[in-house]
Order: structure tokens, then sequence, then C-alpha cells
């Protein structure tokens, strides 16, 4: 199934999105959240789509995107995730995953435009596998165990600020990585049986003109592994959003420029949809 | 005034503490979360204390002490903000605040047991004055602006396993910050106008032996200061969590033996309480 949230910033409503038509959840469930996935959500959804009470959403090409999921409790990010990218940005590929994170109020809805950060000189896009955790993982004991905590997966623009990530960080580098609407998410979540996760394409452009194009098949550290490995440092609660990391053709490469007004972004995953954004100046409109 | 919240983990109920009584404010709000300070819960906290319609809470002293404040939307951490501790963490002072973030799910209360993490070797303590945002706060123009966002104060034990955090990570810090429990924090939450905030001792002692003793007068950079540089970053909003950083004299520093199961750690900040946690084996009860 694919999930999504329609609606103004803040007052989206929950839908389920088939082939014949987009149909509203909000009578069914609060929200696409942790509550949903620990009460079985995709279950009641399938029930009720099969008997039928779920209304149709008129005219739902007409309302804003938002993020598929409710704000996560963490957003965790790994770095260095694809040989290549490692190289382009002028490091080893890690023997283990790198962990950061993101401010969970960087999230934004997939095609929201985006404000370039005061200040920012080096505003930079990243394709990006997501995974939204459907239940708590805490110390498993292998990675094959990994995948019944996965709720779905979506499409992310990790954006980030390499001036801020790494000339005034001290070496951390979630400085660069928290600005207001640096997480575009979705258009959807969609559920694991609808994805062979591991073999995706994705790719980014900016302005039509190609920059990423790779595979999930590339990443060093597999979603098994990297749940894995993160469910020995941490719990993943239900909600929580794992970034896998980004393939080369970043503007951090030396290859691109960075990004500028005016500029437009459309990143996508196969199977897990588009997004695309305009670029705005920090003092547009203020 | 002295905010708290009281009983079971996950079902406190939130509390004012007067020098005569502890009275419930269960009947009044929702908990001390961010819609606490976005409607300024203080101010009608403090005309049903002088309306003396808020009940007290009797055997107060025999509930268990949760968090303050509700999970926070970001636990975010200053590192090397006392020069002492740089020093013995074998880094220079910073020349900018350093930012990683701990995941929210770390919460815990200030006297919860806390389980030493599986294959831990270097669990160490961190006595911190953590900052609570009262009012939503990005492009802050001056750190004279600062305070008007800062809702109060409270303990936090920022507790770090430095073989996670140094060794294992890839130089990113968080691997070694977010273990289940390692954010201890409370017993109180003090408005501002309790304590003069750049002048409090804060201290701990592990098995009754000092640790560290120091002064947030020595902080590298201060509360005013570090709020108004990160919401150059990232907007702070209300709930969230701000942890500005350690003294020296921890067990990073060579000088002390890391933390074992039966180890009982203590820490405390001038008028703003303290906590007392024992340690167990990952196994311990398994």
């Amino acid at each position: 199934m694919k999930f999504a949230r329609l609606g103004p910033a803040g007052h989206e409503q929950p839908v389920v999105v088939r082939e014949d038509a987009v149909y509203s959840l909000a009578g069914l469930v609060a929200d696409i959240n942790a509550d949903f996935w620990e009460t079985d959500g995709p279950a009641r959804v399938r029930a009720a789509l099969e008997a039928g009470t779920l209304p149709v959403v008129e005219d739902a090409d007409r309302l804003r995107i938002g993020s598929p999921i409710a704000r996560p409790g963490a957003i965790v990010c790994i770095g260095m995730n694809y040989a290549a990218h490692a190289a382009e940005s002028g490091a080893e590929p890690p023997p283990v995953p790198v962990i950061f994170f993101k401010a969970p109020n960087t999230m934004a809805g997939p095609n929201d435009p985006v404000t370039i950060p005061k200040g920012s000189t080096k505003t930079d896009w990243e394709v990006e596998l997501g995974i939204v955790i459907g239940k708590r993982a805490s110390y498993l004991d292998s990675p094959a165990d990994s995948l019944e905590h996965v709720a779905g997966f979506v499409v992310a623009n990790d954006l980030s600020e390499r001036a801020f990530q790494l000339d005034l960080s001290g070496g951390q580098w979630s400085k660069g990585k928290i600005a207001p609407g640096f997480s575009p998410l979705g258009p959807w979540l969609v559920t694991p049986d609808e994805v062979e996760h591991q073999k995706l394409g994705l790719r980014s452009f900016v302005n039509g003109e190609p920059r990423q194009d790779s595979t999930t098949a590339d990443q060093l550290f597999d979603v098994a592994h990297v749940i894995h490995h993160l469910s020995q440092f941490m719990a993943l609660d239900p909600g929580d959003l794992v970034l896998t990391g980004t393939p080369e053709g970043v503007a951090l490469s030396g290859r691109f420029p960075y990004l500028v007004p005016g500029d437009v972004v459309e990143i996508e995953i196969d199977g897990l949809g588009r997004q695309r954004q305009e670029y705005l100046a920090y003092d547009a409109g203020r």
C-alpha cells in the first residue's frame, strides 16, 4: 500500500493512494504515526478498503502533499554509505555505519519550496532511501530480524549545507543538516511488500540536468545491516525515520555548483515517487 | 517555580513543587510539554496557586520522579564547552559551539536505574546544565534576545559510551550517546527567575567520591551565546532540550575508572536538584 498525507502544513489528512482513487483515512486513524504502526494500521486500512467504507478524496491532486509520516521521534542518518560518494567527499569507505542525526522539525513535504539558509553558500542535495520503523528495534539478534521492524520506505532529500557541516562544525556533521525545511519526505510511504528495496534506482536532477544516478544495490551497508547495527546502540521506535545515505553526484564533489535561488531540484526513487523543490533566497518576501 | 512529573514511567502527572507542598497540575494542563509553554502555562499555574484551586499531592515523596519535561522534539548537545574538559579529552577548546544530538527516547527519570549497554566497557558520566526552550528561536538577532526563549533549567546526565562514541563511530559522536536511559533529567525544571544560571556549581560523584566540581561560569559559550548560535543553524521549538556541555572530571580523562554494575552516580547543580542512579549489568534479570 501507499500512504500519504494531504493538505495544508500542520493540517494534513492521512490517505491511502490506490490506482483507482485516493481514499481518506481521517475517519479511521488519527495520523500516520507511531500509534498507527503500533495498532496494526495497515491491516485496519486493508479491511476498510475491502469493506468499501473509506470515502474518496475528491480533487486529491489539487491538495498540497505533506510528508507521508507525522513528525518522527528521531531522524537517524547513515553517512558515507555508498563507496563512490565517500570517494567524492574525500573519505575512505567506513568500516562500520557512521551515524548522525537531523532534527525532526526539519521534515517538509516533498514539493514544498526550500529556503536556502541565511548565510549559506553551499546548500547541497542528497537523494536517499528512507526507512520508517514500524516496531521497536533494540538489540536485534541478527540482520535477518530487521525487516519485520520496517513499516515502509520513503524518498528523502537529506539537504546539507557543506560549510556549516564541515567548516564551522568542529567535525560534527549535524550543524549542516538541520536548517528549517531540510528534510523533504515523500510523496508516499510504500509498504515493504511493494518494492524490492535493495534494487531501487535513485536519481537527482538540478534544473532538469542529471546529478545522481545510482541504485540501492550499491549501499555499503544494506537496510537489514543498518537496522541491526543501529539497534545495538539505540532503541528505534515506531515512526522513527532512518536515512540510508546518498550516492555520488552531489555538489560537494566539486563537479557541480551548489544551489542558488531559483534552482529546481527533482529527486526520485523507483516505486517510491518523485519530489520537486524550488529554492528560495533567505530574504525572499521578508 | 519548580515543575516536576511524578508517577510510573509513561504515566507521570505534572506537578508544581512549593516549599509547603507539592500541588497537582493534572486538572489544569495535559503535561509539561510544548503546548504548556506555548499557552503560557507558568502564568496559569501561578493564577491557580493564588486562587488555591490546585489539589495537594499526598505522599509525593513516595512517588517515582520522572523527567520534569515530556519527551522533547530534539535533544541538542554542545560538545567541549568547558576548556578543562576539552583538555582532558585531548582536544583544543573549539572556536565555535560544536553540536551533536541525542535521541529523545533516551530521556529518563533522575533516579531511574541505568542499564550499562550491551558490550559496553566505557560508560561515563557527564553532569550538565540543560536548557528547556519555551518559545521558538530561529535566526535570533543577538545573544541578548536568547533568554526570552528559555522556559527553564534542568540537571542532565549526558551519559556516554566512549568506545561507541570515539572508536566505533567514524568520528561522529552520537553513536555513544543514544543508549536507552542515557539522558536522566531532573528532578525539577526551574524557571529562570529562580537561578543565576551562569553562576551555578555543578558536581558529580561516583560511589560517594567526588568527580566533577565546576561552575557554569566556566562555560566557553554561555547560555545566551549557545541559543543565539543554534538559532542560526536550526529552529529551536518549545519543549526542546539543549545540553550545554560538561566540565572536567569524567572517566575519559584516564583519572577515574569507567562505570561498572553496582556503581552509584550522583550529580547535582546548585538550585536545580540532585540525581542518583544505580548502574545495572546489561543481562541483569534477563
